[in-house]
């Protein structure tokens, strides 16, 4: 492949400047997806990264160097925020420069048991702000794409996030994130007490952030909180919900902080708040260090 | 549709007496599974039945009623428990005559929002032993059948459950329950608390026991339980997991009691007995009210 500095041209004077990124980001998702889903029958060589609960397989490697490889061939001047090379000691710093942030399989834990919630995820922003994101559930097949502007759609269909702002009718989605000592646990734990006790329909753990974000934009579920999830499992996810009219917001109910480790999203600004406000704070840092 | 009483004789002498009822409990799940989705889609009347967080809708009669008047005409001396006969009063009574256990939306707080993990089960059991189960997970279009003596299978490849024997490398299935007091809720988040202390992979909460006894079977988690499920919560699915090489137990670590509501299910008789043996009781009466 080469640069295709004319059609970068084209698209830009059309005022669609992103427009080939975007193209290249469902086709490497694609591709990425059809090698995980290979993978996924096959046995596998388990590493643990920050806990016994934080897994990692060749196949989280082998896909992530493909999809960087071929995006930094494309367009040698981007920057690139993904899981496994910040796991190996590389920066996680969003500049203003393009940049792409990629989990290449978000729920590894899944996909090393083989259970069928398992995601590739591709976002892209442009001075700090947010531009596209690409998520793909490679085991159905089902392909979440949102831009800026320009809406979010699951296979083609336009996504619409709930619009529920009763708690006590609410499916909330959350995970339990990687620490396992018995303080975080106890949190955990506790803000789905907090939830249930508010008489929340019902709480979800599906073992994959990004997948349980999609199907809140997709309308299948009214709120979704997390601490401990990174920048590679909200990136992309956040633009899908937004452009579906959903909302994602810190957990101190401000301004989402891509880097903070923590995040509230509903498909309405009351749920969102109602969630953040029941919510004790779980302490996870953050992905820049900072 | 008339009784084919040529057939059943034929299949009767050739050593496979239920084939005939096989087969139609597998054309009407497929049948229900397309109202189903059809009515995913539509906006819903809901009620609620022991709790706010038990509910039922117009489709979860409607899929009932077509599947039990389909069986009666065919099947006219066979008997019948189903979810929403029983919650208007019917008895769950399992006597030697042949018996279909029926839940017609398993997942329905999930359905209600479509959040896409809900599954239609269709159990039969003679003489009080169960003879097949046959589960549809309707949106993903996944059709789990388990024949006494004949294998477990999803659209026509043969289950294999888990061989883990590891607490430590499981991936851990489980529901809420429908009783939300403070008192159930302190013991449901104990058990998972306990779970997560003996360092388990993760636990998920998906909304369908159902359908999480099918990704037991299929060998996609290692253990599964549950207080405060019913006997057309398990009826099918015990038969799969049993076909797949899989344990299903009582919590106490006994022998599996259909009408008892509550179960452990695992790949292992060895994780089975981990998991029983981790478990802090929920109190949820039985099916039966003996």
């Amino acid at each position: 492949m080469k640069p295709c500095r004319e059609d970068e041209a084209a698209a830009a004077a059309a005022g669609d400047p992103w427009k080939e990124c975007f193209e290249v980001a469902v086709q490497l998702a694609l591709r990425a997806g059809q090698i995980i889903r290979k993978a996924l029958t096959e046995e596998k060589c388990v590493s643990t990264k920050t806990s016994a609960a934080d897994l990692v397989t060749e196949t989280d490697h082998l896909v992530e160097d493909l999809i960087i490889s071929e995006l930094q061939t494309r367009f040698p001047s981007h920057r690139f925020i993904a899981e496994e090379s910040a796991a190996s000691g590389a920066k996680c710093v969003l500049t203003a420069s393009p940049t792409w942030i990629i989990d290449p399989i978000d729920g590894t834990c899944n996909f090393v048991h083989r259970f069928p919630t398992v995601a590739v995820s591709i976002g892209f922003a442009v001075n700090q702000e947010l531009e596209f994101g690409v998520i793909y559930h490679c085991t159905e097949e089902r392909l979440y794409t949102g831009r800026c502007g320009r809406g979010a759609f699951c296979n083609g269909q336009r996504l619409q996030a709930s619009r529920e702002t009763d708690l006590s009718k609410a499916l909330v989605l959350t995970e339990i994130g990687p620490k396992r000592d018995p303080a975080t646990l106890k949190l955990f734990l506790s803000n789905m007490e907090r939830l249930l006790h508010a008489k929340a329909h019902g709480v979800r753990v599906i073992g994959s952030s990004t997948l349980a974000l999609c199907h809140l934009a997709a309308g299948a579920a009214d709120a979704y909180y997390q601490f401990g999830l990174h920048c590679w499992d909200l990136a992309a996810a956040t633009v899908i919900i937004r452009e579906a009219g959903g909302i994602v917001m810190d957990t101190s109910g401000g301004p989402l902080d891509l880097m903070s480790c923590r995040v509230v999203a509903a498909g309405t600004q009351e749920m969102a708040v109602l969630i953040a406000q029941a919510l004790q704070t779980i302490n996870y840092g953050r992905d820049d260090g900072k």
